[in-house]
């Protein structure tokens, strides 16, 4: 048996047990983490240097360093988080729905956990902790697997995090981390169905990608955002403007930056230049088609892979349609179904646009910046869904939990077969 | 470009522009689907009678031939199925929820269509019509591959259905079938991601372990029910005498019919016997662990696979336990999280099973035969999921539609990014 099924048979058993705590437990628990990392900042660091020498070592790129990387100022943000997460409201055990059918029988929808969550990420050691938490405050077991440029970070991080739990009395592998950094044990993670209940994965766009091709279990996919901004013949000029440079410049590395601008043909011949000074003043480069690039030799010419790309960079693919019926066909070929939007004045486009454009999140005259967990107010975030099944959109604790039907009966049965003689006597 | 993803392609196109039509629309192409098959009886039953035949040439068993096999009064039961579903409420377009966070966004959670839904399934030709008036009613595009077994049928109850639906205004496309009898299209089915976005296997364990396994895209997986009935130590006899014999007996072909009884010790010492003489009564054929088997000579000795089994058939596995934690743990080990059941007259036990049984539907002092949406009232069932991701236990209509966040804005923006000089000036 190796570590993978080892832990995660460890950690389907520990899920019955948790179903002992109740939300004060919880709540106590995830305090006593955050106070753990707290009086234990000075180990944490010192392993994280380790694993920051030896990626430097490595020779591995400075934006990856920079996301590894822990300082005591990042190591009280995550204890925060905790702190957040633990003080969220608790829905376990609450009843969805009530409900009498005819054959009498007392039915309640209840908020049960998932069960054991397993979470396959990158480089960021804040969300061992992060994820960890959500886990726990929905009453799952957390199996996870991070990456080895982390490693030392990550195994002192759970291991501060599982003493913290013993002391609150939950078992203290209620989180585990599997330690190995063999890649075959991946294979033990996608395929052990009878022991996990979700696979999630956090990280780019290669990692998902594997993960949803070979998994097995199901999972919860966190998906990539080519996101598109269609600016309507009746956009106001400077609204649409700060939106575009609010979407694209503002955080570009993130999955919510919006990658391509769909202009109106009209609303480009009033405004394309004035908009061309504001992207050129943040330094975004242009990648447009021909009617586009017509407009100025400073825009690349585009070809069908800009379409395609999440750029995460300060580029932006541009288009000029002659309508919002054309803007709307793109979308739905090159959109990842993450966030959209539309800037117009004219209700008619932006009700066309809200039921055509198929995304988690659609907009109207608003950046694409504020698809996540806590501007949408859930007080936390397991991740952006680009599915649609399960959650869809920012997802909130809720995504962690499922349902179980309790039904409660006085005998009944679905026909009338009757016992042998020495009942009908 | 094969037949898979051809098909696939265009229902993906078709999917956005069932987003045209309103709930009176969907309601009158379901009635035109029922309108039509009443009126093509003779021309369905002919082609099923090829399938039947084929069948019989092959040597099929009579059970699979009585599956494909259609009649007048089969026929009907189908299109009044149709009228049932037609006539639910539909929910597409509602808001679930509306609420404005901090950033003065307004955000509305609507229902919509999952868009296109694929189901894979065995010999039965009523599900080609009982899945497709489900997924229509929920605003999806349908891709249906049924077996080589029903093709005839199959293929004349989607033309019937795509000549109606064409009737009232509908793409013809909006269902469409996968006549070739090809298996390797079943790999591109599975792998046509950017097309479909659900796929749901209905058949046989063999079936739905296939597509988990080979599927990319979501599953819904609609699984096989390995239940069981704890009788406790102060479970009423006579009652749970009824709900056994009733779980076992009222058809044990289906998924919901209960396959191990786990009886208290001191329960089957008062009891067994009038149990065994019930269960004999009927029929059923007992595999019992060597302290059940003492009870009777009747009795066969269970083996491993006797508690793993879902026999769908009279045969019964019982186990005496010591306790109802003896129990849990049994069912925690075996369990398909299908259906189980706990029949006894101490509240303190019933809460114990209703906590630690991780099953999608959990029953007090009732028969498992319940689990099914048409019992709890759903007016329709899409099947049951054993899964605990988007749905589980018997599933609705609901379950064939997502969500989508239609967020309004006023020009909010994330940061507060200067546009060029020109504006600033």
């Amino acid at each position: 048996m190796d570590e993978v099924i080892q832990k995660a048979k460890t950690a389907k058993e520990i899920s019955y047990s948790l179903s002992d705590f109740d939300a004060g437990d919880r709540k106590k628990a995830l305090i006593s983490i955050a106070d753990a990392l707290r009086e234990n900042v000075e180990e944490i660091l010192a392993a994280n240097k380790k694993d920051v020498k030896k990626s430097r070592e490595k020779g591995v790129s400075s934006a990856l360093i920079d996301r590894l990387h822990l300082d005591h100022s990042r190591l009280e943000d995550i204890s925060q988080a905790v702190i957040n997460v633990a003080e969220l409201p608790d829905h376990l055990g609450e009843v969805k729905q009530k409900f009498t059918p005819p054959n009498e029988l007392t039915i309640r929808e209840t908020i049960v956990p998932l069960g054991v969550v397993s979470v396959i990420y990158e480089a960021r050691p804040n969300v061992t902790v992060d994820i960890t938490s959500l886990a726990l405050k929905t009453g799952n077991a957390v199996l996870l697997r991070g990456s080895s440029s982390t490693i030392e970070s990550n195994k002192v991080l759970v291991s501060i995090m599982q003493t913290a739990l013993e002391k609150t009395g939950f078992p203290r592998n209620s989180v585990q981390l599997i330690e190995s950094p063999d890649r075959t044990l991946t294979k033990s993670l996608f395929t052990a169905k009878q022991y996990i209940d979700v696979l999630i994965p956090r990280g780019g766009k290669d990692l998902i990608d594997t993960v949803v091709r070979e998994a097995q279990i199901p999972v919860i996919e966190t998906g990539a955002g080519n996101c598109h901004i269609y600016i309507d013949e009746h956009a106001a000029p400077e609204l649409a403007r700060r939106i575009i440079i609010d979407a694209k410049v503002q955080r570009p590395s993130v999955c919510n930056s919006c990658e391509t601008i769909l202009l109106h043909k009209k609303w480009a011949e009033a405004n394309f230049a004035d908009l061309l000074d504001d992207l050129s003043f943040h330094g975004v480069q242009l990648h447009g088609d021909s009617e586009a690039a017509a407009y100025s030799n400073i825009i690349q010419k585009a070809d069908e892979s800009d379409w395609e790309k999440e750029y995460l960079s300060l580029d932006l693919a541009v288009k000029v349609v002659a309508s919002a019926e054309e803007a709307i066909e793109h979308i739905q070929q090159y959109s990842t179904m993450h966030s959209e939007a539309v800037i117009t004045e004219d209700a008619k486009v932006k009700d066309i646009f809200f039921k055509k454009v198929d995304a988690s999140t659609v907009y109207h005259n608003a950046s694409t910046r504020f698809t996540d967990g806590f501007e949408f107010g859930f007080g936390a975030e397991v991740g952006i869904s680009t599915q649609k099944l399960h959650a869809r959109g920012p997802m909130g604790l809720q995504a962690l939990t499922s349902t179980k039907y309790l039904v409660s009966g006085t005998g009944q049965t679905k026909g009338n077969l009757p016992l042998s003689g020495n009942i009908q006597k």
